[in-house]
């Protein structure tokens, strides 16, 4: 019997191989009941779950919702806009609300950096990092592991090149954590004043130059302009970054020819990645986010000590997983 | 066995007079699970529905979820305000990523005519218009012809006169296609300024005058003035369309005596229609909004493949869609 | 078979002390389902509530709606920002197109005083008040009392201080009516200009000196300072208030020793209440919110027609509680 021994997804980083393993197969699993007609498992029967979101968001907020609804869990919703935040209500005593609510799980997005490490230090309810200022975005770093081990079985050994504004990218960094973690060969590339220094402390390449850091690549995974952030000018403008740093068939004939792209998305089509990439046969992006509502609840479940299938067969696991509610 | 041989509810027109009475003789099995104590049938339990409001509304945003949540389906709502529009992604982005998390349904209500279309053009979800532009809103169309029906068995050869902004009505639209095809009289009555050209192509009468519009009128349906969508004056002020095209008990002593009052909602009390006419015997505006949850949970039962009950009784009928979900 | 004679709770005024018994005592019950691996009770399956908040809410509106999905209920939530509301429709179309989609029950929370009754008057769905302007908030008021009943047995005789703005507090003045039909010894204080006239007239001293106010106090309920609402200054500033009657250890020195704190939230720390009270062993304030959802579940199972479970033992009661539900 495996389970996953923490409380909280915090980030990816400093998590053991093994324990990212777990939450991968457990997530075959789960794919699979999102085939279904009836795309519904009790595991989390009469479990609340609150989502809280302090930025917008479409799809990490609707792929967290339908994992939870998939598992049956009861969910509210929270959007700093409608909230007690307008009355100057600290988040310590937000959670510690929800939390006395009797709340079992708490997924969390917020622009400041640290804040769901802030709540997991208060609080009994378990914390789900939906993302952290500039921090980490765990579960887009599981989903795109996921994805390519789906294609490729292992990652070990394999290149992949993030592109992008990668100092400010939560899902560059949880990319980076999981990828090394894992034996991935990991070049990351971008505008110099967008490369964070010491990466090279992380066991990643550094490799300004495109052409260069796509060399025969396995993977490319480019990152979103986060055009809402750019208060102030990093790069000379979306033209000149489009035209050295965004990925189209031509920069991709340096890449091996069956070169996997990636998008975390929403994409700014014709900025960082062309129309032709993004619509080809190399592109993975709707996969991706196929596979993050069944890493979500692999999360979820896992976290709320439900058991891995790791040793039994998809069926005897898909068996266990739609059998009652654990534990009552 | 009848099923509806369509994926998608994008409009009124073109639909056939056979397709038209199926989903409203289904309708009339569901409207009956909204009377019980229980409100809820397993018909689509464990298929997930998305609800796209790309414009701000309460009663259709709301039937459709009741709706929803009767026929024990899995909702996600979205709302322009809070989502990834806001970070620029296009409908289709949007739409293929909902499509990705294996959405089965999706709700749509648009500001450009035509986006529903859009959508199921790309997608293999089925696509509902919730109303789009000044195109068609056909399950409030629906919804008023079964309340007509509900009162008198058929349309065929009534006089129905619609009041109002015909140009701009996507409300309008939907109930001439609707009531045309099932053989109704129908007459359209408005400013000038807001009758479309060539309107007698469809079948319709225009009428400019509102008491020959009215005269001997089986059902007047009175169009709500879209106070907010008045960007340029196409009448002269409120008060003067009140005056001329406002429908009060005066006016309605021209129609038949048993003359049915419809309205879409919400209602501006004292222009387009006077206190005493929305609050008389003769109005059926709140049975519009009952009927509105069980046309749309027809709708959404039929699109998911469900059989109509229309050769069995009504007792059998509700026996089948009370059983197991279908399919399973 | 005891159950509550009413369709609606609009306000603790006037109801008898047996009332406030039964849906405190049925609140215990229900306490202990929320302490539960499934969080769950078939009690309302298959019914609907519709939670209207028109003035931003956390903690309120997530109470209710763990404490509806707990029930089993089905929920659609409105809010005035994204609704007809902006349209212009009266606040009575609101509520009949909701009773006309055959709605159960509405939760509603206005800043009008008196909006709930206006609903309850025309409406034949039950009307929960969940605060209205700075008339009741009569959920507020059991949550406070049902905590203190579970420290004390029993309110009577105790000694109770409710401190802050007297004059425009929903929460003080549901605690009064509610305190005081139970035979509570109630004392207010607050700024002069705070204090409502004729306060005696309800059973209730009015000291305007905090220390005197406090003396051998067995609780104080610490009223929040709404900073959002003081438009023009009732006082001289917000240091002023907090020197004069923020409480601290200090100024409890002359309460009991084991004195109660209360406070509705959200606190402004280091305002009315300092950080070491606000955190310290006197303090009930998680307490409250955890018994909110208790006492909102009581009200909402009661007002559904539920049976009390007082004559019988708590395991029995819970039994009835987790049966079919009921009248089916």
């Amino acid at each position: 019997m495996i389970t996953l021994k923490r409380k909280n997804l915090l980030g990816l980083e400093g998590m053991s191989a093994e324990e990212l393993i777990v939450i991968l197969n457990t997530a075959k699993s789960f794919k699979e009941v999102s085939e279904r007609p009836v795309k519904k498992v009790p595991a989390l029967r009469g479990q609340t779950i609150a989502n809280m979101f302090f930025e917008p968001s479409t799809r990490t907020r609707i792929s967290f919702e339908l994992a939870e609804k998939r598992l049956s869990a009861d969910t509210v919703n929270f959007s700093s806009s409608t909230s007690s935040v307008k009355k100057g209500e600290t988040l310590r005593d937000t959670a510690e609300n929800l939390q006395a609510m009797k709340i079992d799980m708490i997924v969390i997005r917020h622009g400041a950096s640290g804040a769901p490490h802030f709540l997991a230090g208060i609080l009994d309810a378990a914390v789900v990092n939906a993302g952290d200022g500039t921090h980490e975005h765990p579960t887009q770093g599981l989903l795109d592991i996921f994805t390519l081990r789906e294609k490729w079985g292992e990652v070990k050994d394999r290149k992949i090149t993030i592109i992008g504004d990668i100092t400010h990218s939560r899902v560059a960094r949880s990319n980076i954590f999981g990828l090394v973690t894992l034996g991935a060969d990991v070049t990351v590339c971008g505008p110099p004043t967008l490369l964070p220094p010491h990466l090279e402390d992380f066991g990643v390449r550094v490799q300004p130059d495109l052409r260069k850091a796509v060399k025969d690549a396995d993977a490319v995974n480019v990152l979103r302009i986060q055009l809402e952030r750019q208060k102030t000018s990093m790069f000379p403008s979306l033209d000149e970054y489009s035209r050295v740093f965004g990925v189209n068939n031509e920069v991709l004939k340096a890449a091996k020819p069956d070169c996997i792209v990636m998008h975390p998305g929403p994409m700014n089509r014709g900025i960082e990645i062309s129309q032709d990439v993004a619509d080809g046969d190399r592109a993975v992006i709707l996969e991706q986010v196929t596979n993050g509502v069944a890493v979500r609840m692999s999360v979820l479940y896992l976290l709320s000590g439900g058991e891995a299938p790791e040793n039994a067969s998809e069926q005897e696991a898909l068996g266990a997983i739609n059998g009652e509610a654990r534990g009552k």
